[in-house]
Order: structure tokens, then sequence, then C-alpha cells
């Protein structure tokens, strides 16, 4: 297909779940072009339990890619809210994050890539190798490219012992500031068992409560900041809860005792999206030690441009990345001055526009006040060398 | 100084502690050209505790790096037997790796870079952010490209969580085999707190055993295969040799006792190398479910190529990578056959010939049998893209 679209000079869209939020798989009308799904290239090609990899084509959806590992007692530990209907090569193209803190991106995942290229020619890298140093690690470019450069077909994506233990904490704390001093200190205690770290603020969990008539507050007082803290390891889930217990010793915090109970603490945290739905939404993410500055801030500068606000603040506090959502609704239609605010702060405390989310057509214009000239022009000159003729996705990322 | 070379047309090799094993940092002298060493920019420009980043100059030796990890409370986890010289910048221009299977090679460790460009221009993207989706990172292109790109000046690099505990195995094995299925029983019963997993072949620990006269072997009688491990964790010492002697449980094993004792361990592993000097060396990598099947398949086919073959390997069997080194000396002057049978078994088992060395001068010629035309296609115009005259590292990689 995309051999036949480059004799044609047609441009070509990929798509898989369709789920992004910036518009990267979505057709701008600009000029004749094709929307390539990938959904029916949807095999697991292969397990190799022994490598601990797993050889998938871009069409499978996450959460079958997960389903495939955890039935061979493995763990794909990429998880994010649309994993029941993202695809993985959409995952991979976009550089996908989520709340997994321990184990990275998707980038963090990628073995081994195939591609096709875009005069259609494919370049199979389907290597299933920890180490390979011999030259130039030509998947990289392809992963967060959203699709401008060639589309990915298949990957090798590594898999992890599945823990046989987890404990799920929702914790009391008085500010951003307690969050990251708290996660510092729980890394140096329990180390990488900590696999979630998600900040929430009151106005969150207030949205949610009103939103879900049937949840209540884990907590018997109200607290204007929660975390919920997710653990997991191999071992018992006696050994684990002692620890966690130990380490949280001297926070308000609530300990799951059973897995409905931390069903329940997640479906809060995984209901904010719902829950505040007509405001002004950012990805951003700063240095995770910037976040109690950022936040503090942005609100200020917020508070001061605007008459009324509200803000809903919540995110992956050990990445850095929030989504920092501000309402009321009347407040869309001055999307462009509050992004200014927010992305002003961002750049001020050398933080991206987009942690997680890419650039896509949404944020395509703002990124050029945010990147050096020279950046961008690196970025258009890989464009170039790569598909001469603009036939990837165009009017995406650049 | 690069600004200077690109006027001129004057070529450019970058060195670090010049400790490669390739040949990627000496002239070839087949042009004018300068050596641009980075040892004087080695100032640690700050460390970031609550993000856990250090931002650092390329010059910095190795150690200095984890030691202003250790320092403050911290880990920077790569470690490689060059420590003592390497320089952090030829490390991520490499994308070095070394024993520390758990945290990933020298690409895994980094969030931002600094890079002179092939003109003179100064990249800055020294950002230490964990997710940042703005585009294509730029920063990959420039990780193990061993300076064929551009000149990184500096990084900001990760660091982790210290483990309290540690604990050092020396343990008996009738085969590579049976090592590949322990990493795998070991990583379903602790997890992460594997730090480092090295196979030792019976050959390799006799070449030590006489080259080093107060050395002993860890084990009563003599094994055909060993493999030394390597455990950290948070929390107690007692607590992890428990663990581990469990988990080790069925296996003819020693866990040192002391830090005495764990040194006297990787004594003899680290002096593998200059125990056996004078054979043919290799650099490979494989599946980590194809090691054992590489070292029978490879054995055997040199055993037929050579009258008399003596075989030392060791290596990293969570990377699947292999010092696949074969005496007697008299076979040096066979170089090139013996390359052709491993690299053939290498291919065979969808390999790499360097697994962690880079390709430098050494490997550049063997590497085109290797990969494909596609590949080796796509490394050019990257090459060309990013650096039209050819002024960077000539005669290296491509």
């Amino acid at each position: 297909v995309i051999a036949l679209c480059a004799r044609e000079g047609l441009a070509v869209v990929p798509q898989g779940g369709n789920t992004g939020l910036v518009g990267g798989s979505v057709p701008t009308g600009a000029r004749r072009e094709i929307v390539l799904a990938l959904g029916r290239m949807n095999r697991i090609r292969s397990l190799d339990l022994l490598n601990d990899t797993a050889t998938v084509e871009a069409g499978c959806v996450l959460a079958a890619v997960q389903a495939a590992a955890t039935d061979a007692g493995r763990l794909f530990p990429l998880s994010l809210a649309a994993e029941g209907s993202c695809q993985i090569g959409g995952n991979l193209s976009t550089n996908a994050g989520g709340v997994n803190v321990r184990y990275g991106t998707a980038r963090e995942q990628v073995l081994g890539m195939e591609v096709v290229l875009p005069d259609g020619r494919v370049w199979n890298g389907l290597r299933g190798l920890r180490k390979d140093n011999t030259g130039y690690d030509l998947k990289q470019l392809f992963l967060g490219a959203e699709g401008t450069l060639g589309v990915i077909t298949a990957a090798v994506l590594r898999l992890y012992p599945k823990p046989t233990a987890s404990a799920t904490a929702w914790i009391a704390l008085a500010s951003p500031a307690q969050a990251v001093e708290l996660l510092a200190t729980l890394r140096s205690r329990v180390g990488d068992r900590i696999s979630a770290f998600e900040l929430v603020s009151r106005t969150c969990l207030e949205a949610v409560l009103a939103h879900l008539p049937d949840a209540r507050d884990p907590l018997g007082a109200p607290h204007p900041w929660t975390v919920l803290a997710e653990f997991g390891d191999c071992g018992t889930a006696e050994d684990l809860h002692g620890r966690i217990a130990e380490a949280l010793d001297g926070h308000e915090a609530v300990l799951a005792q059973s897995g409905e109970q931390a069903r329940s603490l997640w479906r809060l945290r995984e209901s904010i999206p719902e829950a505040q739905f007509s405001n002004v939404k950012h990805d951003i993410s700063v240095p995770v030690s910037k976040i109690a500055e950022f936040i503090d801030l942005t609100d200020r500068a917020l508070k001061c441009a605007f008459t009324s606000t509200q803000i809903f603040c919540f995110g992956h506090v050990g990445d850095g990345n929030l989504h920092y959502n501000i309402g009321p609704a009347a407040l869309v239609a001055q999307r462009d001055a509050v992004n200014r605010v927010v992305y002003d702060a961002v750049e001020r405390l050398g933080g991206s526009i987009s942690a997680e989310h890419g650039l896509g057509q949404l944020k395509r214009e703002a990124i050029r006040n945010q990147k050096s000239p020279l950046e961008l022009e690196l970025m258009r000159v890989l464009k170039t060398a790569l598909d001469p003729k603009g036939l990837m996705n165009p009017g995406k990322v650049l």
C-alpha cells in the first residue's frame, strides 16, 4: 500500500486505535491522503520467555499484549487509560507513557522493530537483543515520530517478571512538595517496588465524588492533596504490606486490605478525566524537583490573569508529569490565553508542553515557541532525509 | 574548535578516555584530522537529588560520576572494566554496556544532552525530563554514534536509589543452558534484585587461577561452568541473604559472607581479560534464549574448522552478551577465518557481532556482511543529513 501511495504521490495517515488526544492519527483534509488502519495486523507473532520478549504486530490492542504477557507468567508494564482500545503501534509511535513510573515509557520497552519506509520498502529490525552496538539505532527514529517518518508494523517488546505481591495506598498530604519528598523517601526505603505514584488534588477528588454516586473519600477528613501509590514485588503480600506500612509510618494513609479495596482506590484515580471534562487541559512535564514550584507559580499566574479559575491537577509524580486542567468551562473560549500562562511556566522551569500525548496537530504551532530554532531545524533535516516527498502523516509534528 | 575545523574542512576525531576496543577514537591517518580530547571538560555541573539526575560534562571519568552519585546517596549504575579511566562522553558515544544487567546500557541512563554539531553550532538539549514527547528525540541520534554525527559535550544522567544491601554468589553449573534457566528462575523469585549475572567457563577460571598466584577456586571440585551473581536491595543484608540462599536452594553455590569475600569473587571475574590475552576476541550478543545454542554451535564449528582450539567464554547472561575468545595464540594469524565461523553463528541466531564495543575501525568492514543493504543505506542517509561534509570521525562506523 505504501509503495503504491509513494508512486501516486498520495499521503498516508497511519492510524491505530485512534485514541490519541492531539489529532495525530486524524487526516487534516489539506490534501489527498489515505488513512492506513493497522487494526488487522494484530497477531502476537511469538513469545520468547527465556529472552523475556514478545514480538507483536502494530495492530495489537495494548490490553491484548498485556494479557498475552500475563498468560505466560510475565508482565508487559505499559499501562494507560485507553489500554482497552489503543494499539501498540500507536503507543510506540507516540512513545506513550502512563502510570508505570518504574518501567519507563514505550520507547524503553522496545528491542526491535519492523517499519515500512515512505517509499514502501520494509526495514526488518526485529532483533531481540538487549545489547547491539553496530551503528545508529534506527528504531529510535520511529519511536515517538507519530508516523511522520514511516509506519511501524511490528516490534519486539521487553517482558518483565510478574510481581507476585502488590500493595495499594491512598495517602494524605498537605502539599505537592510533600508528595515529592515522600516519593524520595519511599525510593530510598523500598526502592523499585514503587510502580505508580499518582498525585490527586482535592478539586479532582471532589469532582470524582460528585461524578460517582457510590464513591466515597477513602480518608475521613478532607485533605488538600492525596497520592495513590502502587507497589509490587516478588515475594509474599504480607512481607510487602509490612514494609509499606513501615515506610508510610507517620503519614495518614489507607492501605488497601483486599483486591477489591485496591480497585476502588484506582477507580477514583481513573475516573478523574471523565469527572472534570469541560476545561482547558494540559499534559506537561517538569523535572520532579520542580513540581511544587510549577504548581505554585502557575496557580498564582492564572489567578492573576483570570477573574475565576478552578484548577484540577493530577498526574504521575515520578515522571514529573502533570495533567493540569483549568476551569470553569467558560475559560475554554480563552484557551490560547490560558495555554500561554501555563506554557510560560513550563518553559521557565525547563519543562515540556507535551509530556506523553505528542504534538500531532494540536501542539504543532505551540511547539515552535518552545523549542530552539536549531532543534526545529534538526527535526526538519531528519524529516527531509527520511521522507523527502513529505508523504507520511503530513501536517503533524512539524 | 569544531566551527573552525568546519570552515577549514578539517576532520575531527573526538576522544574521551581512549579505552575503546575497536579504534573508534583513534585517527585513521587517511586524511588531515585533529584529535579533540574532551578530558578537560570534566565538571559535574549539577546534581538534582529530588529529580534523581546529574548533569555532567563529557570528560568526566566514569568512576568520578559514580563517586559523585554515591556521595549524594544515589547510584549511577553504569559499570565496566575501564571505569577508572574511560570518560562518560565516550560511554554515551559508544552506548557502553557492562555488567549491570538490571539498569540497561548507557543509552537508557540519559535524559538530556548537549552536542556540538558538525558545523560548530551547539544544540542544548540538557533537559532533565522523564517524559517529553515533543517531536523527534534528537539525543538518540548521538548515543552510540561513536562521534560520527557530532560531539557530545554534556548530558543529564539518571540516578537511582542506592541499594542498602548486597549479596554475591558463585554458583556451579553443568552447562550454559542451566545458567539461562537459573536466571529465569531467579528473576521470578527475586525479580529486579539481580544486578549482575556473569557466566564463567572452566577455561576462564583456570586461566585466572594460573594468572593470580594467590587466587583459589571458590568451590571445592571443578565445574564446567560457573556464574558470578550479584544482588542488591533496599533493606537489611540479613533479609537479602536469606532470600538469595532460599532462591539458590538445590544449587552448589558459595554466598559471600563478607565484603572481602565478595571482592575476591569479583576479582576472579574481573581478571579474566588479562588472564587470557593472546587469542581471537569477540563481543557478541544473541537473544538470551539462544546463548546455549550459540555456544554449542560455535564450539563445534570451530573444532571442525581448526585442528586445535581453546575457547574462553564469559559474559553477561542477562544481556545475551558473551565475550567469546578463541585460542591458542597461533590462531590469531587466522583471525579472519575464526571471525567468519563466529559471525556465521551470530547471524544464524539473530545476534550482533558487536554487543557493547561498537564498530569503530575494527568491525567497519565486517558489519557490511551482517546488516541488510537497506539498514546500511539508512545509516548513510542519517550521516549525510547531519554531517554532509563528512568531517566527524571519518573512517569509523560507516
